[in-house]
């Protein structure tokens, strides 16, 4: 589209049990967990953990919006694609764009968008929770790289 | 402000370590359960069991859009009031704002908003899962009853 | 039956979405998280807030070891009422009994036993984790105090 | 040891914010979730998908006893090895025991076990929730194969 590559991350999600309700789908709070996971991965394939940043930077990363779209329900076993790009990326915080997409089952070709959200991260120090600059390699990270799960 | 009563409804809710995470406050995605435990509790204030109304009347009530702002932490053994309106009243859907407040605690003298979101609702048939019509009876008691929690 | 009475504390909880799985039934990993519920509110009775205790005092209760026979189905909208004894009140943990009862529903004339769990709690110091001895003011107050949930 | 190999199989999970709680670490009741997320993919790579299992046959299999014991703390980025092996296999239900190791951090050499459990499952129908024999080849697959996690 343009000269600078958008970052963007994929991540694969298992649906069990514990993600549902009495509703036969994903209970709708449950995306939040699996955008979670899918950003906490990203992270990780950065090289960066959220457990030694909050040890050796005192940092860590809050969630401070969200906003998301239930558009079609998904199921027991469903494997789901969490798709994940950043809208904004901020001094003292991020915005990411997440879509969960199901995987075609059967004649169905395409896979279905069944969630999307938008999560603005603070980065904070962990003792005052006050925001705080994201470090300098984990901005530049997501600025350049664009790097799939491997297992996705 | 105008002749007709906003409804509006009450329900406290005790922090417990299932609802806090590492960062030693409460998950975030946690506050989507709170806000739909005062709505269920609201429905049940008005008379309206979920579980009647799936069975009864094949209906049920489906959360379509979450937009929640974290504002300030809360942690364990606090007590958060969740405030819970009406924002916007459809045909097939409804807008409910919500707003968790932290009790005082100590000197501190005013309760705290730690969380508000607004959430849309969609009623649908159960085995279509397409839009139905909000059944009169529950569309007018959310008009015109403000009932509160005589718990909180 | 003997002379001391046996401790004894009855605490209401009422079943949401969140709490149900695709079975249509409580996931069964909830219950533990209803015994909990019911213990800390158990710990409050007596004047126990778990988050002073750990500022205060550097000690916290962790979890040794559950068992829980699930013996029937609790649905959205019940009513359980879990009702929690002390059954060995050691030097550095407690173990309690805690059971399940959903409330009648319609002509069905008895609670009905849903879920009973043994619960081994230990106390132990934040900073090492390791086992330490349970405050002699909580001690004693599990051992006199028979205290139920008002609201219950 | 005997003739016949013993069922084993092995599933990799990472701890996410969602799985730990104020104390810093995992949040107890979640070890039930990691476990189950370990018997439905032990399923999956015998060929069996519970959701067809309740859709084509009307069986599902339930949890009817969990006991776990809490050895020692894991934390947030962990990865948690969990191996399963079956105790007993019943004409309506199966033993599991389920051990949860964490994987070798920085110098230490060997992988910690953190929590082991043992979790009697059985096979009912969906409609009336009834006791059902295991399907032939279900059974036939829990005694034969020992089959791995690619992704372990």
């Amino acid at each position: 589209m343009s000269g600078q590559p958008t970052p963007d991350f994929s991540f694969a999600i298992r649906v069990y049990y514990e993600d549902t309700d009495a509703g036969g789908v994903v209970f709708y709070a449950n995306y939040l967990k699996f955008f979670e996971r899918a950003r906490t991965e990203w992270l990780r394939a950065l090289g960066v953990s959220q457990e030694h940043l909050k040890e050796d930077q005192g940092l860590m990363f809050v969630v401070r919006h969200t906003a998301v779209d239930y558009l079609a329900p998904a199921r027991l076993d469903d494997r789901l694609l969490i798709r994940s790009t950043i809208e904004r990326l901020g001094r003292v915080s991020v915005d990411f764009s997440q879509r969960a997409f199901r995987d075609p089952v059967g004649a169905q070709q395409e896979p279905e968008l069944v969630a999307r959200g938008r999560i603005k991260v603070g980065c904070v120090d962990t003792t005052r929770l006050r925001p705080a600059e994201i470090p300098p390699p984990i901005r530049s990270a997501f600025q350049t790289q664009n790097i799939n799960d491997p297992h996705s």
